[in-house]
């Protein structure tokens, strides 16, 4: 077991990594975004449909991270999204330093939005900062509503929660407002949106968060 | 990020511990299981309709590792199955020591079958020796048939492959032929069961299958 000094350690040093990479992104007033899930819990397909979205009026990347394979970055490519594929090898999560190196390989120019789609994994993402504006945190209907209290860790840190796959809602069992509940307990504030990738439920509503987002980051860095 | 000596310690310490818990199963006889998968793949489902198909022929038990909540362990002991409830806190996997202080606080009294439900992770899990006699991992059909090659240190390390809720197949895209032959690939002896805790398809392998590993294991401990 990982002693407690050691924990403190790592998580400090990302932090300062993280804290340049903030600072980078304010400047060059890029909006990112941090998405965390179990595996298949639809972070890809909801990017897929999001590059889709916004082709056009927002220059989008995505730095995603995977134990093996580059195929999420192959399919993001494939929907319009510049991708840049991290194979962690064993790590079971993004660290700061990582993002910062993909970034410096990627070569992406100027972005409106940044999203890092995180190793899939409901646990060890949550406690490292990637210079993020914002983690959103992905629950499809099919995992079941016990989960927030269950991974209480990244439910708290996440300000805005997408409940995924909601077209097969009338097939499992799944307590919307039960589910909403537990994450409202832990996060009060947190954005709650009910998406599909497949009706397109949703995908509206997540566009305009990220625009909304946007432009409320880059007034903040027009005042002085 | 962990240096790989660091990693390196832990994992031969945890070696060790899985060894006597090893050597302690033998002695008893008792067929040991850990069950990885994402969160909301079906474990505790699974387990709990294990519970009821077993009921009455084996003595089983399940130790349960969850970040947080007494949840699974209340839903298995609903179901007939003793169980111990170990909440981790911050850790993403569990470690042979806390099986073992586990089992030392539960007395579950001679056992034929002990169930180890890992936490849901299908990636920091997949490490660690536990002293099972086998791993089994679970990858439900709503995840997407592309998870083995993008988690194939778990998929390479478990002998038994659950592929769980097939009753939605016919709601989502996932082609069991190509899943199946990725972790073919990657497990060349695994053996591979659909399952459904709805319909009940499969469940009469794996109670099958865990039978006849529990009599392999007395056969091989009663030749001299």
């Amino acid at each position: 077991m990982l002693t407690t000094e050691a924990r403190r350690k790592i998580l400090e040093e990302n932090d300062a990594a993280a804290t340049e990479l903030r600072e980078r992104f304010r400047a060059a007033g890029t909006l990112v975004v941090d998405l965390i899930s179990s595996p298949g819990s639809g972070k890809t397909a909801l990017l897929e449909e999001t590059a889709r979205r916004l082709a056009g009026k927002l220059d989008c990347a995505t730095i995603v991270g995977d134990i093996a394979t580059e195929r999420d970055a192959d399919r993001l490519r494939a929907a319009g999204m510049p991708s840049r594929q991290i194979i962690t090898g064993g790590a079971c999560h993004l660290e700061a330093r990582t993002v910062r190196d993909a970034l410096a390989q990627a070569d992406f120019g100027e972005l409106d939005i940044l999203f890092i789609e995180n190793v899939g994994n409901l646990v060890c993402p949550a406690s490292f900062a990637l210079g993020e504006d914002f983690k959103v945190v992905l629950l499809s209907v099919t995992e079941g509503q016990d989960k927030p209290f269950k991974y209480p860790g990244i439910f708290s840190r996440a300000s805005v929660a997408l409940i995924t796959k909601s077209d097969l809602l009338p097939h499992v069992r799944f307590d919307v407002k039960a589910a909403g509940s537990e994450i409202e307990t832990l996060r009060p504030d947190a954005r709650m949106i009910l998406v599909s990738t497949v009706t397109g439920q949703g995908i509206d509503a997540w566009c305009g968060l990220l625009q909304e987002e946007l432009a409320k980051k880059r007034l903040a860095a027009a005042v002085p």
